[in-house]
């Protein structure tokens, strides 16, 4: 295959996800929860809430004896006692004409089927109150089960676990959940001319950048970062450390450098010569990301990813945070992303994809914000500084007109 | 103030940030920098790229030499040497008519100023290849200086740190950074009808919600949570909390439940108790979160937020957020956004800011997404769940028709 792509499309790449299976569970608590994949669909063990509550200050009343009353004929209620937060509303019983006391969050006392605000009554005297607007039954109630009825479905499984659906949980007494493990990504710098950021290049050299970026990017993903050092442009040094990385086992892999077809590119042959591995794909049409490499040994996916910082970042949010994604069971495994309207025209070439960086200028109103190409070698780092996102051109499409409207991927 | 809401307005309310200094800083190592505040402008110590590089495998060449030729009249050229990679390209210097081999990322020979690609190359015998296709100076070159010459800015202070601003700061050879401190958050339920998650609800007591979900907040917001448990409906127990919190000292104090106006409502009455705190606001005209409390004691600001967990989170995002991140000497403090079209008709009132938790429909093509609202009770929890953001209605707006374009602030 050296010397050549045998270019695919985004999506032909991203239906070789389903070679890989999800990965291991575990249990852990609640709290830790926050960004986890969940592994299994929540059923609410208990109803929630679990009793009819006000959503109000005011009295808890039976809806019909507020029927007809108005500012001008009050409807005159006996209070029978207070019902005290935390304690049950089920210990008063109303008759007919009685209402009890009742706060935000408290359980409606026997019988009552709704609450009046304290802004419609007036205390007569000490076990009398006036009444100035009716209510219907139910109003200013939550009822038991409102949120969810026992058994019914609360969060699906591959959700990512954002703070609400953690609150959802504690509310349902949930305090442990089955999530899918962190990933555990390798990452690999290749190139003779790399030195670690902390030293002073000598003439030639120049520090590493993608270990830093890829690693930041593995952690927004969910995942946990090896950083496993820089190997020169040495097909047996590049086979060696990906046996170690492969052996510890890490569950996905990432190479930078080397994936295209120079005689200087060794990721291919690397991948190749590596033992029970299955090339999957080499080359994208998308730019910038063409050389681009996923193989798979046994679950653990190898990618050969561009060493231009921009095109590694690229590649990674396109294809390896979605795999990743993929593995912990999400069905939504793209960036978000928005419409826009292009600042300018961006020329483009019909048969690839091209994602542009761009940076969001926000407008006053309930007006698109508008797209500007910040432009760059692919070998630069600052156009990836001042950008937001990612412009997104069609293959069919030969480029953009300003003010024409456009998706944009946010970066995380 | 008891009884009654000093409404303001959102604008209103932000602009009492002035009030609050920012959180002091700390150095700490590149590779714990995500998501953190920078605390000082960064300034590139060196150039980057420190020398000219090619962004090709190629021939690096003087420009001139290529001048005119074509794939019928190929420029010859004589093949002084091989630049290796991390090595000096310097130690080669072509005289006219002389080239040097090199791989994508190498430095320049001497007195080169353009590269040509291999693919535009033909080796005619050991020292000699033929050129098809001229370049012009700094063609498939990045210059010395080009991200960044020595003493730009790089990264400004108060950017929240991405990988790629990792990145580059990692390529600049900076390993230490100076951030702005975590800011400690400390958080209070309030309620005598709550009960702790693990444990069970006896009748009229119900989990509390709020901790969980303040706490996941917190941390996405880039503080660090401090769970200070359940407190009563008790003024002396309430005051008493909060003189725990701010002795320890807590940057940011988040009451939940007790902010209205109401007789249970301690909230306010228990800011003003304590010693050197100012009462800066009660009420925003905002649904849901009218009932909000703002003080300062010190640096510390204290947050009387509703008890409704949708209330609470609205609070948190549109204000507490903010807030936390001015205090990191962010300049962008809001929520991502993006403009919907509403998917029905929306109702709301003049007079006040309505945030309407919306569901994102997203089409094919480049259309924008569609917004349905979620409704249910701001004491229920599902529609959080089911929501990805909350819609926008202006405050001297009336509701929008189906189809019209909105504001979304997308829930991180």
């Amino acid at each position: 295959m050296k010397g050549f792509f045998n270019l695919i499309s985004t999506q032909q790449f991203t239906e070789l996800f389903c070679k890989f299976n999800e990965l291991a569970r575990e249990r852990i608590a609640l709290a830790d929860g926050l960004g986890r994949f969940l592994a299994e669909d929540v059923i609410a063990p208990d109803s929630l809430p679990p009793f009819a509550r006000s959503t109000m200050d005011g009295y808890a009343v039976r809806a019909q004896d507020t029927f007809g009353c108005s500012e001008s004929e009050p409807a005159l209620l006996t209070v029978n006692g207070e019902i005290l937060m935390g304690r049950s509303g089920r210990g008063i019983s109303l008759r007919p004409g009685e209402t009890a006391r009742i706060w935000t969050g408290g359980e409606l006392a026997d019988r009552a089927d709704a609450v009046v605000m304290i802004e419609y009554t007036n205390q007569v005297d000490e076990g009398t109150i006036e009444i100035f607007k009716a209510v219907a039954p139910g109003e200013n109630v939550i009822q038991a089960g409102d949120d969810f009825r026992q058994g019914a479905p609360v969060i699906a499984r591959g959700s990512r676990l954002r703070p609400q659906d953690l609150g959802v949980l504690a509310g349902l007494g949930i305090t442990e959940i089955s999530v899918f493990k962190k990933p555990l990504v390798g990452i690999i710098s290749t190139g003779d001319e790399l030195v670690e950021p902390h030293r002073r290049p000598a003439p030639g050299q120049i520090r590493d950048i993608n270990t830093t970026t890829l690693t930041g990017m593995v952690l927004e993903a969910g995942g946990i970062p090896l950083q496993l050092g820089i190997i020169g442009d040495n097909h047996e040094d590049m086979l060696h450390a990906c046996r170690a990385a492969l052996a510890r086992p890490v569950d996905l892999l990432l190479l930078s450098g080397g994936s295209s077809v120079g005689k200087r590119d060794f990721t291919l042959a690397v991948f190749e010569d590596l033992e029970q591995t299955d090339l999957l794909a080499h080359g994208v049409s998308i730019r910038p990301g063409k050389p681009t490499i996923l193989a798979r040994h046994d679950n653990c996916a190898l990618f050969g990813l561009p060493g231009h910082a921009a095109s590694a970042m690229v590649v990674f949010y396109l294809f390896v945070r979605p795999l990743l994604h993929f593995m912990s069971g999400a069905r939504q495994t793209d960036l978000r992303r928005l419409i826009a309207t292009t600042g300018e025209q961006i020329p483009s070439a019909i048969g690839r994809e091209d994602y542009v960086r761009v940076r969001l200028h926000y407008l006053p109103g309930n007006i698109m914000p508008v797209a500007h190409p910040v432009y760059g070698k692919s070998g630069l780092l600052k156009p990836l500084v001042a950008s937001d996102g990612l412009l997104k051109i069609d293959r069919d499409c030969e480029g953009l007109d300003k003010g024409e409207q456009a998706e944009v991927l946010l970066f995380p």
